[in-house]
């Protein structure tokens, strides 16, 4: 099913290079993987969602990345593994090892004198590099992307095709950002004067943390007058919008089309589902999870799972409830009606 | 009203030209467009929602385009159509038609030397073509766009200004790619890993069918294993979140800012209407209609109409009703006591 | 905090230079800017939120921009302003004036030679200008854009980078458009005709008015027939969706993610919070606010603030009060008995 693989092992090399206890045939062959129902006889596959155990009976995988607990019940060969998706991870990679990573730069691009880049850095076609602008070794920037002055990006840090970064951003160390990604825009900062809006010149940058990951199309805006800040192992998805000042703690993750408004902190470990909004200037502790297409408008100071989506239903009773809602204002009167009169018929019987 | 045509008809060579049947003088010269309301005395207009009937009546368009009934109440030219929209689609063509074709490789694009590029394919300026992509026969890519490696565009497709497509994506025939469009970017996958993310590598692809159309700023990640796809015929707006191994059935059309988390799977001939957001790992079946701002959190197995979107009111009247939803816990209590006690006044009454 | 500021100026210049009273030691000197906690004793700051009240108290900044009525309370140096916001974003230009705008053609920038461009403009590397285009005096176009044929752009208007605009736009004067924006792309008109979608041209275009500002990754469809419309002064935050003949009212402003379906009309003064989607066809009056992720489905004839949001609660409340919503058409009836109950005992006992 996948891409052609790299390179291919035997179950018992797979096992040692990973660190595994394995069962079954170990001189089988490895040379690809593939999800459990997709799986061909050379491919490796893994089980980590309970929900596709049924899919385990019938899958032709070579071997499968499993738990102790779920191999129990399995006859064919696996790996076992305390956390099937992280191995499952780590296996991919074993199979397909990266290309050496490219260096130079290309005929094509532009790249501003006073930009300092590393001699194994690699720049792709189409790209501008501004003034001043500081690449570690072995960055990689892809085809059609404008790397704006001063900017900073660390060490092993992959940037993809047509991103844009800006107001002099600084990125650490082996930061994924993907296409259509833009860092650094002004902010959304307005006043109004006598009728009319005047912008508020954003003069804040953006930090981006070590092993971040910023999906595609995100945006990120610089600060107004302090940072935007993403700290480390902070992983974002595509769509999401951060507002200037934002602050995102360590190990949070992000889902698609989130939008989080301007001076809002959210603590480490974080999770927050898709196409949520968070309001700005709130405080979200540590370890806080938000269900999909959640409106938070309050800061959070107790770790645990919060949500406000409302579950799609049949148009016909939906509309009935959307009625029921309009009634509520009505219905609190009749409530207290009823319990007025009971109590004082109640009186009268006593 | 519209731009400058390139075509002129009389209404008699227009009708012939559409099949269909005309009414009026037969010789009045159409060679624009216009909207009921801002159509001139040599533009074609159209009548496709009742809601416009009224400004049917002062427009001073040269023909209607109009059902054979809205035609028996209006003394003007009309065409007569069972479709009218459809076929109002067919006369800007007629009258706009596009202009031929360019072809041919910009000097100032970047065509890697294993790509094959049809010899009647166009690539505009600043665009990089990667290793082994393949472009069919006139292809157009538009200024600025990145095609990665082993990407595959079908014959007559075309894909507007600054586009990045990845991941060994394959389009079918006449697809047509908005602006700012990624395709085949990673997958959001993570695996928690003693209290680090690990990212999963994404080894899927994109694969989408003939006649599809991809709107402005939308992203369609590759699938992590197999690969993310859209039947023929899809239609998708703008700033829309395509999730890996997301799957959409033919004929199926997503208005702007919806997301679709992964692996949900969506029929043939839905119709997902703006911003509304799908969680991930359902599967909705054909002809199902979401409304606007809804959340999709479970399977539909029965095809109609479904909805969550809550219409706003005025601030006040919003906010009482938010402390109501928060009273109906209470409310619920305070129900069953009053049916109880009635029940036991009853019952010693009897 | 900030970025080292272009200029330094004693109290009193400064006071003079913005025309605004002063108070306190007014030959200290102010080079730089910073919020009132991260303020430096040479940066200047401001209280404009009353919320930050307390952070005035230990601040270090040499000059507080803040009301004459804050300023009773506060023993420091201050500049006595009516309307603080505006007059620090004033403040903010004094310190940190623009670089002078560089003008001339990128020598890796390609421009059609139909293209009119005024001596004084800035095209920066790597940017298409399409043939007849027009560039007032002093645009600046950053490095990476499509500008794409007969767009036309006023003097002063700034594009930064990676900006795609087509479909024969027209911006006015002193317009900034931010990273991403996509402006002029397709609307999204489809006709269903025998089973299959056809696409309908879109020969509208996009006139956008003087001192407009659009948001990195935001897109503006171009019209259907007649064009899609932004007044003077509108503000568009980021990865905002504006479809087809959408028209937005002067001085108005909306905030990020925001969608805003075809051919509705929005009012002057309107400001459209964070995630909100507003259906088609609608008609929004002046001087609206509407609430950040709220949904609105019905045209809107009176001034005011509206909204739909509901905020995030405790997963486990949150269930609860799901429950009790698919409950309320059974509480109908409950309530509609009881009275009925309660009315006839009532009788049956007078």
């Amino acid at each position: 099913m996948s891409e052609t693989p790299h390179r291919s092992y035997r179950l018992r090399e797979l096992a040692a290079e990973l660190g595994l206890n394995h069962r079954g045939d170990d001189s089988v062959q490895v040379s690809g993987v593939g999800t459990l129902s997709g799986a061909g006889p050379s491919d490796a596959s893994f089980l980590a969602n309970p929900a596709y155990r049924e899919a385990l009976e019938h899958t032709r995988a070579a071997v499968v990345v499993m738990t102790a607990e779920a191999a129990e019940s399995y006859a064919g060969n696996a790996l076992i593994s305390a956390n099937p998706y992280a191995d499952w991870a780590r296996l991919i990679e074993c199979l397909n090892p990266p290309p050496p990573p490219p260096s130079g730069i290309h005929a094509s691009a532009v790249v501003a004198d006073s930009a300092e880049i590393a001699a194994s850095a690699w720049i792709g076609p189409q790209t501008f590099i501004g003034d001043g602008a500081r690449l570690g070794e072995r960055v990689r920037i892809g085809p059609g992307c404008v790397i704006d002055e001063d900017v900073v990006i660390g060490d092993d840090s992959l940037v993809h095709a047509r991103v844009c970064i800006g107001g002099r951003a600084r990125l650490g160390q082996r930061v994924i950002v993907h296409p259509g990604v833009v860092i650094g825009a002004d902010g959304f900062g307005l006043a109004m004067d006598r009728g009319r809006w005047r912008k508020v010149a954003q003069v804040g940058s953006v930090r981006i943390g070590d092993d971040c990951e910023i999906g595609a199309n995100t945006t990120i805006d610089r600060g107004a007058i302090d940072d935007t800040v993403l700290e480390d192992d902070v992983r974002i998805d595509n769509q999401v919008q951060i507002a200037h000042n934002v602050r995102i703690g360590a190990h949070s993750a992000i889902a698609g089309c989130v939008g989080i408004a301007g001076s809002t902190r959210i603590g480490r470990y974080c999770m927050i589902a898709g196409a949520s909004g968070i309001a700005g200037h709130l405080e979200i502790c540590d370890s806080v999870i938000i269900t999909a297409m959640s409106t938070v408008l309050d800061s959070i100071d107790q770790p645990g799972e919060y949500g406000s989506g409302i579950p799609a239903r049949p148009h016909g009773r939906w509309k009935r409830l959307l009625v029921r809602l309009g009634q509520l204002d009505d219905w609190a009167r009749r409530l207290k009606r009823i319990e007025q009169s009971n109590k004082n018929n109640g009186s009268s019987r006593s």
